[in-house]
Parts: structure tokens; C-alpha cells; sequence
């Protein structure tokens, strides 16, 4: 059996692994280069997870501690630049990334802030900034309205998937269930709204 | 007697109604829809303290462990959603409401940050930061430039205030007066620059 | 021989005080006035420093504590509107005054990660996003796509400077020696970009 600790890693790095994705795709979207593409793919990976973690005094964070967190941001940006640099603007494959990793940190957000000891609305709000740290940071970057104030239902659906991590860990769900329930709400909400 | 804790409370949660009610008039104005108005509500009535939190280390921050926060942000959004929206561009309901806002966060983030033990130069400037914090961000996720930077005396004024309540603790008067006072010159020079 | 602290503490008021200065510069290029440059002057000289401080959990941080990093920020606010307000655009002084200040930062955060006990490879991604963060929230603020995103060799000069700073420490070089090195290399590969 896997711990919490483990899982929470885990989900972190595969959300930080498409949200740089996301990251690097809006970049390539700008004619950034491949450095402009890099520092991006880390913002967008990361500083969800950094905001959370400062937020509930788990500092230095993570993403700064743990050199995979760069390294899966960097590996993330290359294969974006060696795959897409140079073609067109792709305006859904950005919005699909930006999808999932809202999903996968609003999941690893809301059980890290649990296992902080963190009260379920905090639990809940906490899994929500999370989730939207990231893409809205990068789009600040690059001068555009952040998805999360034009999209119908991306607070919302951060917030859903994380009420339901919540709810999981109240009636005593094991904590994968609760992230696969979480995230797949997460992201059916955010789907039906692209 | 109501206690410092209790006092800066009520005028925490007063600035977060006001400068979320900002928030959302801007939105109104970018036609944002109702997700979007909720948003920037919670945002612009909370990012200045989230960080004036962050700052003396109270983690995690009261905008997150107390649920008033958001309800107050919501019910403000809400408001100003079922009033204003679909009519036309309202840029001095928002400045009117933001001066109030950075009147109150000023106060409020200065008591707090002397209640954590802060120096009288810190308090100040955690008072001006806490109040100038939420317009900041409200305008950056909207790509304007800050009214922090284009207003005559907007950091000026939340300065001002947060001095005043300074001076008011290091001579031993009631928070309340202290909060009045400081309240009161913050608001005056602001509506003096409008 | 002065101690690391107040080695640090000189790094870190002279990164201020130029990129308070760059600061200036492009809050003159925008045609604030006085209030908006010696806002923009506080912003660039210190959320750099405040950013790092709040992520190795030194709150409140140096720059709200110590009235000198005001006081630095607003004499170089002062000094930038008196020579060159009201002449014209001034790009290649804002960079230059930038690179000087990514040097100061990402080699004083490096040092200042190191005495609080963080790992190279934190103290490393520290002392980057110290030296790049002040530039980039004062290009967000004043609407630009940050140079961090823009130019080739702006993070990467960073890192590879507190790389050399993290190094130093490593064999045992003295941190002035560091310090020179690690500034040297981060500017050389700057003005190289320029």
C-alpha cells in the first residue's frame, strides 16, 4: 500500500507534468523561444503547487526542494518545443492540458492540505488555488485574461473535485478513490464546458 | 468590550465586502459572467490579506480557515451581479468602493500585523500592502494597470492611514479611535485624489 | 571580515537600489508620475526579496522589517524622477539597471537560502527566482510580457550565477569570492544577451 505522502507526490508531478505542457504549448503559441518556453513550463507547473504549500506553511516548498519538480517541468518544455515549435496557434490543446493538470492538483492540493492538518473548507478552498495557481499565473505572463475568469466552470469545477477529496476523507474513502472521484468530476465539469 | 481579535475581524470581513463588491463591478464592466464576477469577487476581497497573512506567518491564511470570508465575497458578487449587470461601464462605483476597501484593509492589516508583534515601520507597510494587495491583483487579472500606479495618492493614502493607526497604538489609544482616525484620513485623501 | 549576514544584507540593499531604479525608469517610459515611480521603485527592489523571504519562511520579510530597503527604494525613485522624467523612452537603461540588479539578487537570495540551511539545488532555484522576480512584477504591473519570458539569457544567467554561488559553498570558497564570481557570470551573460 502505497502512503498518502507517495500518492499526493505522485499526482503532483503528473500535475506539474501537464501543466508545464500547457505552459510550454501557450509559449510556443507566443513565438517565445526555447528559453521563454522553459521558464514557462516551470511557472505553469509549479507555482500552483508553491502557492499552496506557502499557504500552509510547508516552506521551503516542494517545487523547490525536490529537484524533480524542475526536471519534470524541463523535460515537459522540450518535448513541447521539439514537437510543436514552429507550427500554428493551438488554442484547444492548451485548454485540454490546462484540464487535466487543474484536475490532478486540485486532487493532490485538497489532500496535501488535509494531511497538513487544514479543516475542510480551508481543505477545499486551498485544493481550488491550487488548482488555478498555475494556469492563471501563466496567463498574467503573457497578457491575457486568465482562463479562470472567461470559463464558465473552472473555479467551479476545481472546487467541485476538491469538495469531493473532502467529502471522501469525511466518510473515510481510501484517498485513491477519493482522488480518482475528485478528478474525474474535476475534469468531466471542465470538459463540458470547452 | 469587544476584543482587538473581534475588532479587526468585523473590519477585515467590511474591507473584503467592499473590495469584492469592486471586484465585481470590473467584472461587470469586461462583461465577465457570473463565474467569472464570483471570481474576481473573491479575488480582489481577499488577496490583500491572504498576503498581509503570509507575510507575518499567520499560515493558513483567515481568508481560508474561516468561511465568512468566501460567503461574504460570494453574497457581495451576487449582489452586484443581480444589480448591475448588462448595463453600462460604471468606473467610479469601482473607484468609490475600492477607496472604501483600501480604507478599511489599511487599518485592518495594520492592528493585525501589531497584534503579530510587527515593528511600527512593519505594521505600516503591511497595512499599505494589505490594502493596496487586492486592487492590485483585481487589475493585473484584468490587464489594466493598476490604479496603485496610475492614482495620484492611493499608496500615499493607505500609508497615511496605516500611520496613523501606528502612531495611535504607540501613544496608547483605543484601537477603536486609532481606526477611526486612520479609516477616515486614508478615505479623505482618496476621495480628495478621485 | 564582516559576516555573511551583513554581506548579504550589502548584496541585497544594492540589488534594491538598482532595480528600484529600473523600476523608475520604466514607470518614467509610461509617463506616471511621481506616485506611480516610487511605487513602481519599491515594487522592483523588493518583491524579488520578499518572494524568497516567504518562501524559506523568513516572515516577516527583510524588506518590511528594515525601513532601509524603503528608504533605498525611494531615494532611487527620487533620484530617476528628478534626471529623467519628462525626457523619452529609455529602453537600453532599464536593462542595463536590470541586469545589475538579477546579478545582486540571484547572488545575495542564493547566499541568503544557504544561511537559512536550504539544499544546493533549493538555494539555486531560490537565488533565480529572487533575481528575477522583482523585474517580472514590474513588467505584470505595467502590462509587458516580462523580459524573463522575452529574452534569451535571463533566467539562465540567473541560475547559472547562484549556481556558481551554490558551488563556492560547496568547495569552501569564501562568499565574497562566490559572490564576485557568481555576480560576474550572471551579468557577463546578460550583457551578452543584451
Amino acid at each position: 500500500m502505497i502512503t498518502i505522502d507517495t500518492f499526493t507526490r505522485v499526482l503532483d508531478l503528473g500535475g506539474t507534468f501537464v501543466f508545464a505542457i500547457s505552459g510550454a504549448l501557450a509559449a510556443v503559441n507566443r513565438r517565445l523561444d526555447l528559453f521563454g518556453i522553459l521558464v514557462l513550463s516551470f511557472v505553469a507547473g509549479n507555482f500552483g503547487g508553491i502557492t499552496r504549500d506557502v499557504l500552509i506553511g510547508a516552506v521551503p516548498p516542494a517545487a523547490l526542494t525536490n529537484g524533480l519538480y524542475l526536471l519534470v517541468s524541463v523535460i515537459a518544455g522540450l518535448i513541447t518545443f521539439l514537437a510543436y515549435a514552429g507550427i500554428d496557434r493551438l488554442r484547444s490543446p492548451v485548454l485540454m492540458f490546462d484540464a487535466v493538470g487543474l484536475s490532478f492538483f486540485a486532487v493532490a492540493g485538497t489532500q496535501k492540505a488535509l494531511a497538513f492538518g487544514a479543516s475542510p473548507v480551508t481543505a477545499a478552498l486551498l485544493g481550488m488555488l491550487t488548482g488555478i495557481g498555475g494556469g492563471m499565473t501563466r496567463d498574467v505572463l503573457l497578457r491575457e485574461i486568465p482562463q479562470v475568469l472567461r470559463s464558465d466552470l473552472y473555479a467551479v469545477a476545481a472546487l467541485a473535485g476538491a469538495a469531493v477529496v473532502v467529502g471522501g476523507s469525511e466518510i473515510g474513502a481510501s484517498y485513491g478513490w477519493s482522488a480518482l472521484a475528485g478528478g474525474a468530476l474535476c475534469l468531466g465539469i471542465r470538459f463540458m464546458a470547452i
